[in-house]
């Protein structure tokens, strides 16, 4: 079947390590569920797979792709839920299981015509949404629901502030933030994505480590080391930083300890999402007409000009690749 | 000073209870803080007063008037908590408090060029909210905020059943659940009730008792015997009932007891809401920019005239008094 | 293999109801896990089978039992989890499939040699814990355990009453809180049920619908109609009413919704537990020493003796059969 | 009146900072009740307060102590709750006034024949326990309760971890952890501290930093930077930091910012308790029947021999002042 899949890991020229074209069909678990694909989502996930970043050379080649949408061979339309937790997993959190891992990660992803996932990794897709705009969520969406409506404690009307405009997962909780009715402050070393993030929903953007206005409610992290004293600072005492990733490195020179417990914060890793709250993420797409910005769609066979952007940075939004 | 106030009950008249005029400025407990009224909102639950409903004769005349916005003597504006806790509570939910009461309860309202209430009855206006809008908040959009955000468990994307469209807090209800990203849907025995309701932003209207698409997540209920049944049939396993009222009377056909413990439900009363989430309601309305519908706005000389109409029932939205 | 079964339902006179002797293996659902029983604990659901309660005439001969402890055929020694969800169920919370059973219900029970079951329903049997021990934890004690530590909200040093002392669920409602803290009140209609009580840790006993000396934080009710009123009476604002059951009917003379919103009160709807409780009651008992009292323990093949006893209420503590 | 108090700071030689003899009664606020002291226990604050840390120069002479228990004026038992608020706190969370401070930080500490505090600082005491155990409850033991029932998350046979057996947070942490049905490990430095920790009701007790059996569901730490990286370690994914103070530094090498997100685990600043919970920590004392160990009583004109004790560190459980 066509795919795009990494056939080794290139550090400097990803490009060069993937592949577009025909594999032969995954071996998948027995019990497992074949998903036609209609469309799938590009994540810089994917660009690090090719550089090698969490993809064992011995897993190789492997289809790329977290994201999809599509339809099982009974018609039903469906969102994939990326998180494949162990058969031996039996907790009630998906994102709890140290053996989990993404679609790609492991098993064969989404950049393919089909893609194979247990049962309870799909998930119904409303109506309202495209595929193309079903696609988007699995990943940096449901990563920004969980973060804000079951890590945060924020409630309507409580300001949050979102550090490093700009990425995917920020964009989303901009937006997904906004359309709750929390009041968004962001922060940006960049004006431009600054003012972006103000025309996606964001009440108010600041440079990167501005002193603000007053102190917040929570804060959404995934910049780690360059925003951990920031983050800490600017919190309300009992406030929460929910953490989902440390794209600047994950040893700040401070780790504000005292602050932590002194203040008092909470602090709150967070990484994906569940089944749950990817149907209710759904949900409220079509409750509030919010919809993911999509950059552009291409076919699969053009996988490799999706990349290419994606590496360049030309992108906003989404890109989307239809088998 | 110039009051609106009970002299009497009337149960049937309840105009004629009506006292707009001069009145004693009221005796108030050491250090009790003034606020000149800058503007003060209508609720049934003035009239109720007048009928004699939850107003002792021993306390007459009493000032009427539950909610308000205004100016302190050092210039701060400010809404009115209306929530009176009794001068030995110390728990930290005001509602919790058995020996609570509303302003015009036990102590003078709102009707009035001045109103007197505990320091910790002061919360800041915030300048986007002009004082009439901020005068409709502290009783039905209060009690609609505490249900909804921190009563009900549900998320943004989920569904939530609002019984009995047309009343004060439903129309909160409504207003607010749609601004925070929630799938509204509303019942009502009256079709343009119901098409109203879907004006304000409900996702769809359906007639009371009706059968649903599909099971909700929480039902809002101030309707009381006529529904229960309804509220508690319609709700999902693990759903939960907010029950702010029973207008309809409080002993229903069928209590349901197996129908809780078997599904299983959650059943949370709700009465009024907190200084803290009086605070994070004001800055919800500025974050999303959405306002409390005004139907008029009366001087306080006038207010027996906007009595009539809430007696009426000629109102949509709020009637305001500005003294 | 040999097996205490259900060959008909008869409300009169259940032991006539009842086989113990051998019978064909049961067809069970692909993928089941066969559990060699070493101990079987006995329910008064047991007795309502026979009597022909929730067990439908077509799905008879039905062996009984739901609560066992075993061995699987790969030697594992477990606890096995009595409610089994329908295959399509994804949800979180186990106790909220609308199509979840118990064992005995719609699978074969546990009174006999060998018992199937998802291996999701498998949980490991600490080695300080009998086979007997175990064998009593996944019904009445998973209840109470639920109520007590997911549902109450109540911490330690608050006071919890429990309506209704003598039942299996109150008797480890007793125990359980105890070992964790609470104070705990009992009511009974009976006063040397009410001693026992005591003597299982209550701090005190109360005749059925007594004034108490004080309002509770949280209620644990399982009688329903006959303890309704008293149990939303005696309650603090904010407190809790667990229901785990409705014996003495679910349709009291009073619903009492006023008192639930204008206390204001929280009722929870509980049934059974999840296996994630089921692991916590079992690593409960080990971490306090406290163990499920025992009445006696019987050859499975003299199960008609543990049923007479049951029926004639002749026991104190769990009656266990060993095939 | 008698009291012990602070006349300057000495870092080197704090028994020398020390007065115990006749002060002038305090200014404090109108309004402020005065308590009879009828015992006061000994913190390390207190030691701390005397070598000037936490407390400025300016504030000097001080009278020390935080905990308290004694008489009003109108014959009321109390236990005086220490976290003095600022009189503009509003909040619910007294934890949370950024403002706030202990008694002798700011005001008149307990350490003399009366002290002053507001009248929401004052809690009934349980009859059932004497003046010098309530006395040990305010600081050591109310942070212990706090810790591990409002901010852990553990349930009744979870397994909790305590870091460094020997402290008075760490003893109290044992004693209620162990109170409340959980699984308690404690590390320590130290063998013998480690036995007087199983002594105390800890189940094992492990060498710092050591390899543990298994993983846990919840760390007490207030040992900061030492055992920082150990704490991520050890816990469970979901698991739940509680950090309570930093006593061998506040900046561990590794952050540990990427297994906190990755794992994921949240880490819980905690400091002090509010009312509320010195209310449920008293009455779990009368429930379960445990108290805190004291190690001597001693006139108040003696407490110089009492503050010598702790700098040498010959106590085992707390060293009371009786005026």
């Amino acid at each position: 079947m066509l795919a795009a899949y990494a056939v080794r890991a290139d550090a400097e020229a990803p490009l060069d390590a993937l592949v577009v074209g025909e594999i032969e069909q995954p071996q998948v678990p027995t019990g497992w569920r074949p998903v036609r694909v209609k469309a799938a989502a590009l994540n810089h996930h994917d660009v690090w797979s090719l550089r090698g970043v969490g993809l064992a050379a011995d897993r190789l080649p492997m289809i790329l792709g977290c994201d999809a949408a599509g339809v099982t061979d009974d018609g039903r339309e469906v969102i994939v839920h990326a998180v494949i937790n162990s058969p031996d997993f039996v907790g009630t959190d998906a994102t709890y299981d140290p053996q989990r891992s993404l679609l790609s990660e492991r098993y064969a992803g989404t950049f393919a015509t089909q893609v194979w996932v247990p049962s309870a990794n799909l998930v119904d897709k409303p109506p309202e949404l495209s595929f193309a705009e079903a696609a988007c969520l699995p990943t940096a969406w449901l990563t920004a629901y969980r973060m804000l409506f079951s890590q945060s404690g924020a409630r309507p009307g409580d300001t949050v502030l979102i550090q490093g405009a700009g990425g995917g997962v920020a964009t989303a909780l901009i937006t997904l933030g906004r359309q709750a009715g929390m009041r968004i402050w962001v922060t940006s070393r960049d004006e431009a994505r600054g003012a972006r993030a103000v025309s996606l929903g964001a009440h108010q953007a600041f440079p990167a480590g501005a002193r603000l206005p007053e102190r917040v409610d929570a804060v959404m992290d995934g910049v780690g080391a360059a925003t951990w004293s920031h983050s800490i600072n600017v919190l309300k005492p009992g406030g929460t930083l929910v953490l989902c990733g440390a794209t600047s490195g994950d040893n700040p020179p401070k780790a504000e300890l005292t602050k932590i417990f002194f203040k008092p914060l909470r602090v709150i890793g967070s990484v994906m999402g569940t089944r749950d709250e990817l149907i209710s993420l759904a949900q409220m797409l079509v409750a509030t007409g919010v919809r993911p910005h999509i950059d552009r769609i291409l076919p699969l066979a053009d996988a490799a000009a999706g990349f290419a952007a994606m590496i360049a940075g030309e992108h906003f939004g989404k890109i989307i690749f239809v088998p």
